[in-house]
């Protein structure tokens, strides 16, 4: 049994699509940003970075997305998630995820998150003119070098799809058009039409 | 048969001293960043991103540096440097690994590096301004909430500890004082004094 602590538009998306396609047993509570919900004392208890996505498990709690997707493929083998006996394949799924919270999603945070790195509201406003630019570059790398296609890492579905699919539901707002990156458009469309991506988004809108 | 590509300061450092550790057969090869060898059309085929580390295997190339430690771990398993058979403790690792990517490299690089995500002098110089607190904020984190002592995961060593020294190196540049973080100061003190840890330092000198 897992409980998901998750939040409207953030990355949290990619473990909650990941844990119903893996048929796992789960609840998902929504945490209210706007009350800063997220630093509130209860859930620095259960995570003390104030962030979401924190997967409470038997084990214990779990954070950063990477790492809570290898394990729910790791502990739910059934649903094939990752090439687990594979260890290079194994590795490539790794370096696509690490590259999504690394570099695609921090370029990302700088438009309404540069009070993390800077404090002047001129720092704000110049980091936010950038968005498109720098997200617009990292989808391109995306798409030439990484997406195999139709799936991430090629014919077989993986946990880089949800995560990816998440990073891409940004890009109308950061202004970047995705059917300049025809692959990643289509994955989009792909993924926007799995019944566990349809179930996850109406819960999300609910 | 490994081949690595460092470059002296960077965080290529905790691939290449796993490797050490492992009792990897591998070679280094350093890049010339003051050249910009980094952007030029040889390197590039190799990794499109421009950046260090990548990890050429048998299998292709491998970057992002959580990806690499746990492949190495994965595929020299005799060295005992992530635990393999619990995929808790793995994501523990995995969680640990993606923070420091994702989250602490990140705060380091918006000192020589805001040119990623802005465009104005003003706003690298405000970046720059906040990075003793950000920096000090990651490593206050580390300590009380991470860092189990001795080691990173506690009485066993895993690749966390080399990406960890890797990433305490920077502290002093950052004007961090290590010693405000004592299990952080005795880590560093231990990695230190490791047998592969002087080998590697003393090659980069070389």
């Amino acid at each position: 049994m897992f409980k998901l602590y998750t939040a409207p538009g953030t990355c949290a998306l990619a473990t909650h699509i990941t844990l119903e396609e893996a048929g796992a047993d789960y609840t998902a509570e929504r945490l209210n940003f706007k009350a800063n919900q997220q630093n509130s004392p209860d859930y620095l208890a259960i995570n003390p970075k104030g962030r979401v996505p924190a997967l409470v498990t038997d084990r214990g709690v779990l954070t950063e997305t990477p790492a809570m997707l290898a394990y729910i493929a790791q502990t739910l083998p059934k649903a094939k998630l990752a090439p687990l006996d594979d260890p290079f394949a194994f590795a490539q799924v790794q370096s696509f995820n690490s590259y999504l919270c690394s570099t695609v999603h921090v370029a990302h945070a700088h438009k309404m998150r540069g009070a993390r790195w800077a404090t002047e509201e001129s720092s704000f406003a110049d980091m936010k003119q950038m968005i498109p630019k720098t997200m617009g570059a990292c989808f391109a790398l995306i798409e030439q070098k990484m997406l195999k296609g139709p799936w991430v890492m090629g014919e077989q579905y993986t946990v880089c799809d949800p995560y990816l699919y998440t990073v891409s539901l940004w890009l109308e707002g950061d202004s970047v058009d995705i059917n300049a990156t025809p692959k990643v458009a289509d994955h989009f469309k792909r993924m926007s039409e799995r019944p566990a991506v349809r179930k996850v988004m109406d819960a999300q809108k609910a």
